[in-house]
């Protein structure tokens, strides 16, 4: 894992400070005193486009700058999710034109933002071999660059900085983190929280949590292999990739321990943050107070910090009703 | 109104600190842009209890204290809403009995939340005159100290120090309020917000905003003498309560405009705050984005504050379903 040290992080941080939102991070007395604890919420659902994946895209198109890489032609991607959104955006603010795959049956308001942010949709069947097939013709016809949704350094280092603003905070308040909790979908959040902890926050155990029903990460952490996810289903809709090469090196390296959780506790977990916290989260969020209501992290008497992925979902289909 | 000054706020000011919540105040770059303007959430459904209501109830617990009132008989009020909860939980903090008259029809969780800090309920039917009569039996068989939810100027000063506090980061970002926009029901939050304006906030504006089905307020105003509500309807059910004398009183001295919205507004504005800042909001606190919307309060170039009352609803309940 020479890629990335301590220097490229901090250069992540540096570079992306301006461009996104220092996100604040709440906690909630009525649910330390539920789980006897000390719970820290990095709220990336107040993050730019609603999610952490803002910070990634937004490195990326940065360091492609400073690499001198010619985007004129624009930059691609293909995402259903807050990655599209995230790029479209990262790259309008800087005056390139953004192309993004989308599936067809991506739903009408995450297509809406992304329009918004002034990017070109092209819309495709909803398979990996469509969509991949369908980015290679983009990039084919206008030259653009790709930037991966989590499969790449540039992303990595984006997404390291939530965590870090954590540590940040948590020198300020004198608070050492004993550990940080992080939803996996793909690793991106997940290796770059992985790469703040082990160069900045000394003692911080980190720990993967996953849908039971796209538990890729976990299986590929306990075999000690790469392991996609066959079928993946889950409410969790921000978790159904898998691990990526580098995502699962990262992982592999500098992650403690993975666990998963079941969709109920999901819901239960969701529910609990709007109802406490009155914060809007998505369920892939609700993953990491999942695994504590389900006993899997033992945090009594801890300082946890707990990474919130996003807060993007339809709010006229509530998992609860 | 001699009653409160300058320094009976900055007394309530220090005397709850540390018992209540600094909430944060939270900025939307989106919303910025829609209206073309700045507007600032003062976000009291982050308080104890999910609303502002605490902390008028922790000042009148704390100043009857002070007062050397006999106390160790119990407070006690009617209410079905967040009084209810903000009176328990004060009343608890420091030992004290809570005596809760509420309707038989008060939602089954507002009920758990209040018998969950610890205070006995008493219910009786749902009228006002059943609710009275019930606490004045419960103030004679048990000789409790009754706090009233806005008429009162403990309550009415534990109010004004969510918009103290705006003033306060006001001040460390070098930010002058053109304006404050503040729901009005009873009038406590408005009358304590209108006070800290005009003893610490230099050319800022008071428009209250109030839903046009439950006008009492708009209609009071207009007409210089207080006109109560004759069955009121809105949404907005933290604002269906008329005025009393005192908050009456300091409207008539301290509030620049009231604007009415209609429904449909309140649950676009509501729905605009959900999906963009991704915080769980009531009815109630929707209602000044609401005149915003309606364009009844002109904010374009300036720099707005917004009271945010609570975030205390029925999740499986949201008025765009």
């Amino acid at each position: 894992m020479s890629a990335i040290g301590s220097k490229e992080l901090l250069g992540g941080f540096r570079r992306i400070k301006g461009f996104v939102n220092e996100t604040p991070i709440l906690t909630c007395s009525t649910l330390n005193r539920m789980f006897d604890t000390n719970l820290y919420f990095k709220c990336e659902n107040f993050q730019k486009v609603g999610a952490f994946k803002f910070r990634g895209a937004m490195n990326a198109v940065l360091s492609l700058e400073e690499r001198c890489v010619d985007l004129s032609k624009g930059l691609a991607t293909h995402s259903s999710g807050n990655h599209a959104a995230a790029l479209a955006h990262a790259s309008a603010l800087r005056g390139y034109k953004a192309f993004i795959v989308m599936p067809r049956n991506a739903p009408e308001t995450k297509q809406r933002a992304v329009k918004g942010y002034g990017a070109e949709i092209i819309l495709c069947e909803p398979t990996l071999q469509a969509r991949e097939e369908t980015l290679a013709a983009v990039v084919r016809e206008h030259g653009s660059q790709i930037v991966h949704p989590f499969n790449d350094y540039d992303v990595i280092i984006g997404q390291s900085t939530a965590f870090f603003e954590t540590i940040l905070y948590g020198l300020d308040k004198g608070v050492r983190f004993d550990k940080v909790l992080v939803p996996v979908g793909g690793g991106g959040f997940l290796s770059g929280t992985s790469l703040s902890a082990h160069f900045f926050s000394e003692g911080t155990q980190v720990i993967a949590c996953e849908p039971s029903g796209a538990d890729d990460a976990y299986q590929s952490f306990k075999n000690k292999r790469f392991i996609p996810s066959k079928d993946p289903k889950t409410i969790g809709d921000g978790l159904l990739t898998s691990l990526g090469d580098k995502t699962f090196e990262i992982m592999m390296e500098y992650v403690d321990d993975v666990c998963t959780v079941e969709e109920e506790s999901i819901v239960e977990a969701m529910r609990l943050i709007w109802e406490r916290m009155k914060i809007i989260v998505e369920p892939s969020s609700a993953v990491p107070l999942a695994a504590i209501l389900e006993g899997k992290v033992h945090v009594k008497g801890k300082h946890i910090a707990i990474m919130v992925s996003g807060g993007n979902l339809d709010l006229t289909r509530l998992p609860w009703l």
